[in-house]
């Protein structure tokens, strides 16, 4: 038996609560956007933690903050770990924000433990994950994965105030250059894994009275906007064999997203959360309407095909009505499935601790779908309490359970750090 | 063969373009509003136009203006023709009009012609009949029919002001009394029938290159909200088989409409113009959404049967889902089929002035409904040009569709006064 990491249990929750308070929002619940006064005033806060306990830290090019633990070995590839550091507005204490600090303490403990490990860990504070104001999600994984163009700061602006986003990190400082975004991208090479914790963001394992999950994949996401082109016309005055009706035709491809979503396979999930629709009178033949699809499955087959099979569904449906449509992607990401060697070594450390645990698919995004593309990647979730809700001032995770996925996350890290589990 | 009259073309193209004008709205169109100053300049342009014809003129207790010329015959009952005075919002100079002018230009062509008959003849230009200021149309007819409670006047606010209907009708003045809009209602024993002619405001007369039709019905209207009230929830989050997805019932039933409009008879038809959704997020599952739904169908019992096989669905879809619903009407207006005689009369009378024609349904809401439930009724449409549109400063008939409209309207009445047409 390899030996454990104990956690500090109070520094852990104390520490969450600082600097989750960072960025309070009047109206209710946090609101610690990217790049924002609040935003570096939580990350001053980190970086003083983690100066007091000896550790190094670094911020890259757009603002990720990384500290880091030396390993003993020579050259040996790093154990990364962490989540994101922004909310939504008005968002809650755990989201993104339960993955920094757990990481942070997993390094801090296996530092204290002086349990030796040949792997250098890191801690990693993702940036602007939520896209709060400035678009496009998973924004800071991105940036390290070398997803992004290098021009993107100058084409990204703040969605309520227009600022350019260049203007913004420059403002922000912190040593970020909006000028060498490509910077920040990471070589995958050296990095032996990477491991999320996060909050589950639903009632999954509340209603299973389960404290904790090892992440099977997170699902593939499109999300899209279907465009349909018709004709206006008096509701009464026109026959409906003569109608172009854009509404009759986004109902139809509406209850096409619930159908394939039930019959692509068990956990699959289609989503039309509203139909906009011109002129919207209720006695006028709708001329256009705009619908958003949100589609999330696992497997990468069947993902496409829920895809494939709506097109093939929106072009009969207009064609037969004589309407004109487009579609255009606002999110178009793989599932991303887990580690194998990383899920079964999480099974047994659990087990070592005690730790009930079951196994999910996460069908919300996170920066591990990115991290996924470039090196082996594992995800824990901690139970949501209050009913499982997420993204509102009412987010909750008790202690215990916070203090079981980082229990969990420490000895994964240590242990990964320490053997050479990956095949 | 009985005599014909003719009408005087140029009069009657001259007067209906200089009322029309009244209420010109500087964004385009005519907005000539039930009780406004323009409404009242109108007025007092077309009793101008009554007077000079030597013709006696009233105004009721709501503001409908009648025009009368008698008949031979002595406590004969009354031949009535005419339609509504007001307009929508930057509406066009033939909706309504056309039937007021027509039946103005039939009144003093007969009066002219001296042709002799026995039963009188009036007018009516119906106010409020679009309800653009005061909500719920066919206002003036639904008076005359005793449709109205009494204390309406007290009860209905200007939707962009709020000021009460009666305050408006003071202002008004013109005779008017919100204190006994009863008044107003008519002796149906004291009335032959009732003839409007209208636009068709569609394009089936353009078409078909047919300038005019008799109609044989007015088809029922149903206008309803349903709403379905499910919850919210993350649309990665929720499994669908746990969702309460209130736009995809919304969807489901929006394309029953369609169905149903196909299915039940040749004519009818059924539109949902929008869907409301709530909280209208594209990842989040509605939680409420509010959909109208307009209904027309000709047969009273293929009309009901729409409106329930649409209930029995709505509540199979909410059942199964877990789905709250409601429905609240806003207009129930039940088919109003065309006296046959009448119809008959119209169709000898188009083809002695060979005017070329043909029978058809009106699917929009005329005041010649409320009409039908106190006394036999005919309507007239004539040719909407300009692509068949209407409710718009591009509404357009032809001077010559006009006056073929009106060469049989005048003869129509004519015959009507002298003849006991009705069984």
């Amino acid at each position: 038996m390899s030996q454990l990491v104990k956690i500090n249990e109070d520094r852990l929750w104390s520490r969450l609560y600082q600097v989750g308070a960072i960025g309070a929002d009047p109206r209710g619940g946090v609101s610690r956007f990217a790049w924002e006064p609040a935003y570096r005033d939580a990350v001053k806060l980190l970086i003083n933690w983690i100066e007091k306990e000896g550790i190094e830290w670094r911020i890259d090019s757009v603002g990720n903050v990384f500290a880091r633990i030396e390993g003993d070995g020579k050259k040996e590839p790093v154990v990364l770990s962490g989540s994101h550091f922004d909310t939504v507005p008005q968002g809650g204490f755990f989201d993104g924000l339960a993955g920094v600090m757990g990481a942070l303490e997993a390094l801090v403990a296996i530092k204290e433990s002086g349990i030796p490990h040949k792997r250098p860990i890191e801690m990693v504070a993702f940036i602007n994950e939520e896209a709060s104001q400035f678009l496009g999600g998973t924004f800071g994984s991105k940036a390290m994965c070398g997803m992004l163009p290098s021009d993107y700061a100058y084409q990204n602006r703040h969605r309520q105030t227009g600022q350019l986003l260049c203007d913004a990190m420059r403002e922000y400082g912190m040593g970020v250059d909006p000028d060498n975004i490509e910077k920040s991208k990471i070589n995958a090479k050296e990095y032996y894994a990477f491991i999320e914790m996060h909050i589950e963001q639903g009632r999954y394992l509340l209603d299973k009275d389960i404290p904790l999950s090892v992440v099977e994949a997170v699902a593939g996401i499109k999300q899209f906007y279907i465009t349909i082109k018709g004709e206006a016309a008096h509701a009464g005055g026109m026959a409906m064999k003569d109608r172009h009706d854009a509404m009759a035709a986004a109902a139809s491809i509406a209850t096409e997203v619930e159908r394939l979503a039930y019959t692509i396979s068990p956990e699959a999930r289609g989503t039309v959360g509203y139909i906009e629709s011109y002129p919207g009178e209720h006695n006028i033949i709708a001329e256009k309407c705009i619908m958003p699809v949100d589609f999330r499955e696992a497997d990468y087959e069947k993902w496409k095909e829920m895809y494939d099979q709506l097109m093939n569904y929106t072009e009969q449906e207009c064609k037969k009505r004589g309407l004109m449509w487009s579609v255009n992607y606002t999110c178009n990401l793989e599932p991303a499935p887990c580690n194998k060697e990383v899920q079964i070594l999480m099974d047994s450390i659990a087990k070592e601790l005690k730790i009930s645990h079951n196994k999910m698919i996460s069908f919300p995004a996170h920066d591990a779908m990115n991290m996924s593309r470039i090196m082996p990647m594992g995800m824990i979730f901690i139970r949501s309490s209050n009913g499982g809700v997420s993204h509102c001032p009412e987010e909750f995770t008790t202690k215990e359970d916070l203090v079981r996925g980082t229990s969990l996350l420490a000895n994964t890290l240590l242990r990964m750090a320490s053997e050479d589990i990956l095949l």
